[in-house]
């Protein structure tokens, strides 16, 4: 026997449709609008009654859903987080769910407002990207409504995590420079003081990924690391004090690819040819790293996967909200471009 | 007398407040989820008659407001889009309205699910940037919901329009270029067949733009438009028809950055030089363009201020649906960078 097709949720057009009246005329009738006849009001009632439509609005009360999912992103500009959203929308094609984005946060405070809004509009599920509020807020938003965290490496009972296994990221990059030949390989960091982010976070991990992979190649002595942050500006002040140095290194792994485009920019500043002199490296192959004048070596996280991975636990987890939790952590892979090559004699 | 101050919208936090529980008590009791006590749920149903919190579920059926804006992005992976939402976010602070962003659009039927679903929940208002859908199905969603449309430049009465000066902006590169010595001067449009987007969106405003500008510096002889997409690939596409002609251009103007990417990939590959055999201009001003290894020269739309536009216009069109339309036309101004230059003697 064939298994019964999936419920499918009543729409507006269908409503309008059974009527026989346009889809502005129900939305009319549903807002109390004025222009809309009684014998409108009566015909899509009518189809309202016998459809067993319930517009969003009774959704909550009913314990309904609303079929929105929320996907909160720290900053629309990075390059990388569009292919989350890819993994996100293509795993939803064919359901009835909605996605909305929240944007705006890079603080504690956005964040809890964003995620209230989402809460408060009756959203069944959210999808937080890397976000920075502590564990306990996360656990409090996860105990009101369905909720993945994207790039966050801590674990929670009440939310399952879709990583990018950063320590992993981080070796690909120092075994590729050294095996070109590079000693003096050198680490630009996002600074980072809380000792929770410091577990949790992406840049920490990447940060430690380093440290480790210099380690295990015998480098521990050329460990040098510059603690600024993930924007260009930061990767510009990391380089300007590398470039600086009396044994000046040979390779700049920058930890993010927007960190990269400011050592660019220092690097070219101050004369130097690139690889020749200096390779430089970044991570998260975004679209400008693969643009012909940059061509960045980098390092993939795979971001569609993780989107699809996120909307797969977050499904999951809105028909069961009690099943235990998940932790998908997924393999990155380098990207070798024009910005590395063998270190100078 | 001072005038009295606006009405706040009651919010979640204050129920929580005023019945002195936790936010998530609250959500749980408006859920009618598992674990609230009986208690518990009389002290906030208290709270909430005392205060007159409407959930939004309530919101639709008493013709209240949700508080919720929704933009439709076309692609979020434009670098332009960005500065428009700052713009429109920036407007809205300090008020209780919510953005959220409805993604993944790029074509008619993806528009028409995205406006659906922002009206099924109830939006107060929606921002349509650069909207590929039919002017007939623009009206519909403005009966049904305040809207401004962004970067088309058509007008309506039912909705509100913010665009950039597209003809101006492609004379500002055109006298650019002229002022350098340049005459061949070739253009790389958006290849455009339907009448009315022809004469609304922005890409064949730039074309037109070209060729006046062109016109009225006497070099209408020297006209050269080919006809690819506002992708990098059409922009390698384009350059490449253009350095095969026997009197090649000293200078391309691709209609926007993004074309400009492959425009540089093209010439590169032909082993020429920017700007020393070619120039090479963009316009939209995307973050990349002021990368240091690209610096391109392009021109800036001005997004926060169409942003911030947009918002003040849907702001005051939740307020008052049946006044007259308005259209805002914003100047642009060019940025000129390193990728142009003198023309070869």
């Amino acid at each position: 026997m064939e298994p019964p097709a999936p419920p499918r949720r009543v729409t507006i057009v269908d409503v309008a449709r059974h009527a026989q009246v346009s889809t502005t005329a129900v939305s009319k009738v549903l807002r109390n609008a004025y222009g809309a006849s009684p014998e409108m009001r009566t015909r899509v009632r009518r189809a309202i009654d016998e459809l067993g439509y319930r517009p969003y609005a009774a959704a909550r009360g009913l314990r309904g859903q609303t079929y929105t999912i929320g996907v909160m992103l720290p900053d629309i500009r990075n390059p990388f987080f569009p292919e989350i959203l890819d993994g996100i929308t293509s795993r939803l094609q064919g359901t009835d769910y909605q996605v909305f984005l929240g944007p705006g946060c890079n603080g504690e405070k956005e964040e809890a407002r964003v995620t209230e809004a989402m809460i408060d509009r009756g959203m069944d599920g959210i999808v937080l990207v890397a976000p920075v509020s502590s564990s306990a807020r996360l656990q409090h938003v996860a105990s009101v409504v369905p909720t993945v965290v994207i790039g966050r490496h801590g674990r929670s009972p009440v939310y399952d995590t879709v990583t990018d296994d950063d320590v992993a990221g981080a070796s690909l990059i120092v075994s590729h420079l050294a095996g070109l030949g590079h000693r003096r390989i050198a680490h630009i960091e996002h600074h980072e003081t809380d000792p929770t982010r410091i577990a949790e976070m992406p840049n920490a991990q990447r940060a430690d990924g380093y440290r480790r992979a210099m380690r295990s190649l015998g480098l521990t002595d050329e460990i040098d690391v510059v603690s600024t942050s993930y924007t260009q500006q930061g990767g510009y002040q990391g380089a300007k004090e590398l470039l600086g140095r009396r044994h000046r290194p040979t390779a700049v792994f920058a930890g993010a690819d927007i960190v990269a485009m400011g050592v660019l920019e220092a690097v070219a500043e101050a004369g130097l040819s690139v690889p020749g002199a200096i390779s430089v490296a970044g991570y998260d192959n975004t679209t400008f790293a693969a643009l012909g004048p940059i061509s960045l070596t980098s390092v993939d996280q795979a971001g569609h996967e993780i989107g699809a991975n996120a909307a797969r636990l977050l499904l999951e987890r809105i028909t069961d909200r009690h099943r235990p939790s998940v932790q998908v952590k997924l393999s990155p892979t380098l990207v070798p471009r024009r910005t590395t090559g063998a270190a100078p004699e």
